[in-house]
């Protein structure tokens, strides 16, 4: 799963959570799904200004978005963890550090037992200009990480392989 | 996003899809979630018989993973594509040459415009002993793969970085 952070304001501070399970969910609109348990501290945010963010960090950001992940922003003030930016949204932070972050309104929550799953619709997105190439995210200059459970890991992108919706081509009868 | 086959029974033959917007979404019970585009196949037999299974490929099956999002088995068969096999679920056909499989029923689904989000329970998991280390899926040895978008590019997962819910601790302040 991809590492991301999800920014919201909660009680006049930004705050963020380090979260895994997190996709896109619909293509028009754009549409991205955070899956947080239901404990975390940054949800109330997400539920109060219908706002929230989902960022992409690099690797080396590695150790402050696993801080993020272990310390509760509940008993921990981590506004100072990362310097903030806005765009459009009053109540969505983005952390400058990471190279893509997504501001997103919130359309629909639907709880589960441990986790809620909060869809939100991306209103802008915003790129640093060293992770872009011809103005789109460049992976190789995003260097995002990837997290796998159960074993807890964080992994590098790796080699490109091929393609997608063209490598398969050749498997097709004529 | 990980790279995964969703699969369902559809007119009594089993159909798989490339999938990646796929995540888990809530522990216990463990829930996985597939944001499928409407059109899909493969979506009226999850449907029909609410069951349908993930399985994670590697990338040696890339070409086939791709051919699958190619190609609706609408217009093509596709059954012949991957050896399947079952588990405790008779409309949940999992790929035998993928190294991780699950096998879910279906729990919700939540209609967006485009696609639709097939909420599943986890029944039971397999694993191929090959992509195994004391039990557990091993990454290097299950070698999955990773699509980004919207290059459309698939990667592989790359060096290991750091323990998850560790490597942070150094920034707790004591």
């Amino acid at each position: 799963m991809p590492m991301t952070l999800v920014g919201a304001e909660v009680d006049g501070k930004p705050n963020f959570l380090a979260a895994a399970w997190v996709t896109r969910c619909n293509p028009n609109p754009p549409l991205v799904l955070a899956a947080l348990g239901k404990m975390h501290h940054t949800n109330r945010g997400i539920r109060e200004h219908r706002e929230f963010s989902v960022s992409i960090p690099s690797a080396d950001l590695l150790k402050h978005v696993d801080y993020a992940g272990l310390v509760s922003g509940a008993r921990t003030d981590k506004s100072g963890l990362f310097e903030t930016f806005h765009g459009d949204l009053k109540h969505a932070p983005m952390a400058k550090a990471c190279g893509v972050a997504m501001e997103c309104r919130l359309v629909q929550v639907l709880e589960l037992t441990v986790d809620e799953l909060f869809i939100g619709e991306i209103v802008s997105a915003y790129g640093d200009e060293s992770c872009l190439t011809d103005g789109k995210p460049d992976v190789r200059k995003l260097n995002p990480f990837v997290l796998t459970m159960p074993d807890n890991r964080y992994w590098a992108v790796g080699d490109e392989l091929a393609r997608a919706w063209s490598a398969g081509k050749e498997l097709v009868k004529h």
